[in-house]
C-alpha cells in the first residue's frame, strides 16, 4: 500500500497519535480495502511462503523485506502502516491493528494466533463514546520470537534478540536481549549481545 | 432467530441453569443452523456494516439494535440467546458459547478476539463424562469497552462504562465505571458515572 | 496420515527432541499437505460430527478413535503426529503444532481457542536465528476438559480428569483429578478419582 493520506485530517490525527474518529469516511474504506485483501489472502489454499500470497502482502504492508512468510489466516486494518524487515515469518492467524505505525526487524518470528495493538479508547467512558480513538506505534526489534497468543499493547517497543513467552500480555517495552513472560509480561532472563557477525537463516 | 424452543427439556434445562444434555438432537440441529449463518457471514468479502452482514446478524441473535458492526469472523451456538443494544461493535474473531442469555448494552466495543463463555461444564470429571453441562447468563452494560483477547466467564456481569484490559480473564462480576485488567481480572480505577445526557456516537 | 519418515534426518530429530532445521523441505511439503487438508476443512459448512468432516480427520491424523467431532476452523502443523482416543470434541479454532507426538484420551473436551503449541525454539538468540528449532511431545490423559484460550506449552503432560480453568497458561506437568488456573497454572483443587466402572458419554 502506499503511505495513507495524511491531508485527511483524521488520517493525519491518527498517525500523529491525538485523538480522531475512526469512523471518518477515509478510514473506514482503507480498512475496508485491507480487509478485503485479508480476506482473499485468508480464502485460498495457498500457505504463506506461496508466490502469490508473497504478492498480496507487498501489495498490503507498507514495506516488505526479503522472504516474508505469513501463515493464513492474517488480519490487519490498514497495513500501509506495517513494515516488515527481511526473513519475517507469522504463524497461523496474527491480528495486527496499525492504526499507528508497526515496525518489525528482520529475522522476527511469531507464533500462532499473536495480536499486535496499536489501537485503543480512551478509559474515559464519555470520550470513548464519543468514538474518541488514539493509536500509538509498536516496534519489534530484529531477531525477536513472540511466543503463542502473545497480546502486544499500543506505544510497546520489543528490542533486538527478544523472546516473549506463550500467553504473554506486553504492556511495558522490553529491552533487548532477555527474555519475558507472564500477564503483565515480566523479565526473567537476560542474555548476552551475540556478535555483530552471527550468521542468520533465510526463509524459502 | 425466534426465542429457543423451551417444551423442549434439555433447552429448558440449559436456559434455566439446570444440567442438561447438550447433544439432545434439538439443541444439535439449533447448533448447526447458528454455525450455518456463521460460516456465512464469515466467507463472504463483505465487512461487518455491509447490509448482507447486518441482515446475516439480524437473522442469527434474538434481538439486535440500530446499527449493529461485527467484523468477521464471528462464531455463537444459538444465536437466538444474544441480545445487543445500539451501536455495538465487534472486531475481528469474537467468539460467544450462548447457551445462556448474552446481554450487551448499546455502544459497547469489542476489541479483536474476545470470548464470552455462557457455558460450562462440571469440574467433576464423573458428572463431566456423563455429558452434563451448564450455563450461566452473561451481561455487559452500556457504553463498556472489551480489550482485546479478552475472556469472559459464565455468570459473569459487567457494569456499565467499563474497560476490560487486553488480555484479562473476567471471574467476578465487574462494577460500573471502572477499569480491571490481568488473570484474574482485578479493579485498578474508578470512574465518575458520566451525566445522563453525555452524548453517544452512531455507527455508519 | 501415515507415520512422518525418519529416515528424513531432519524429521527424525524433530521427533526424537533434537534441535531440527524446520525448512528442510520434506517438512515444508509435509506442512503443506496438512494446511491443504486444514484449510478444506476450515471451508466447508459441514460441522464438526459431519461424515465427510470426521473422514478428513482420519486422514489428516495419525491415530482417531471413534466419533471425533472438531468444530472448525482447526489448524495443525503436520497431522500425522497427533493421536486422539474416543469422543474427543475439540470447539471452535483449536491449534496443534503437532512438531512431537501430541496424544490426547478419550472423552477430553476443548473449549474455544485452545491451543498446544509442542514447539519451540531456542531462547538464545544466536541459535535461534539459525534456524534452530526443537519440539516436545504433549499428552492429554483422559476425562479432561481443557477451557477457552489455553495455552499449553510443549512437553507438557496433563493428567486424567482434569480441569484447566479458562485463559490458563500451563508450563507445568499437571496430575490426574485436579483444577489448574491461572498464568502460569497452578493447582486450586484436587478431586477424587472416579470408580473405573463410571460411565462415560458417546459423541453422536
Amino acid at each position: 500500500m502506499p503511505p495513507m493520506d495524511t491531508t485527511n485530517e483524521q488520517c493525519r490525527k491518527m498517525l500523529a497519535g491525538e485523538f480522531y474518529e475512526a469512523w471518518d469516511p477515509y478510514l473506514v474504506e482503507a480498512r475496508k480495502k485491507a480487509h478485503t485483501i485479508c480476506r482473499d489472502y485468508n480464502s485460498t489454499n495457498a500457505t504463506g511462503g506461496d508466490e502469490v500470497q508473497r504478492n498480496r502482502i507487498r501489495e498490503l504492508f507498507g514495506k516488505v523485506g526479503e522472504n516474508p512468510y505469513i501463515e493464513p489466516p492474517f488480519k490487519c486494518d490498514y497495513g500501509a502502516n506495517i513494515e516488515i524487515g527481511d526473513n519475517v515469518y507469522m504463524n497461523f492467524n496474527t491480528t495486527i491493528l496499525d492504526c499507528a505505525k508497526v515496525t518489525i526487524g528482520s529475522n522476527v518470528m511469531f507464533a500462532p494466533n499473536v495480536s499486535l495493538y496499536a489501537a485503543t479508547h480512551p478509559t474515559d467512558p464519555v470520550l470513548r463514546n464519543q468514538g474518541k480513538e488514539m493509536a500509538y506505534p509498536i516496534t519489534i526489534g530484529k531477531g525477536s520470537w513472540i511466543g503463542g497468543n502473545v497480546v502486544i499493547l499500543p506505544g510497546i517497543t520489543i528490542g533486538e534478540g527478544v523472546t516473549v513467552g506463550a500467553g504473554s500480555v506486553v504492556t511495558k517495552d522490553v529491552p533487548d536481549y532477555c527474555v519475558v513472560v507472564g500477564n503483565p509480561a515480566r523479565i526473567v532472563k537476560r542474555l548476552e549481545k551475540p556478535a555483530e557477525d552471527a550468521p542468520t537463516m533465510k526463509l524459502p
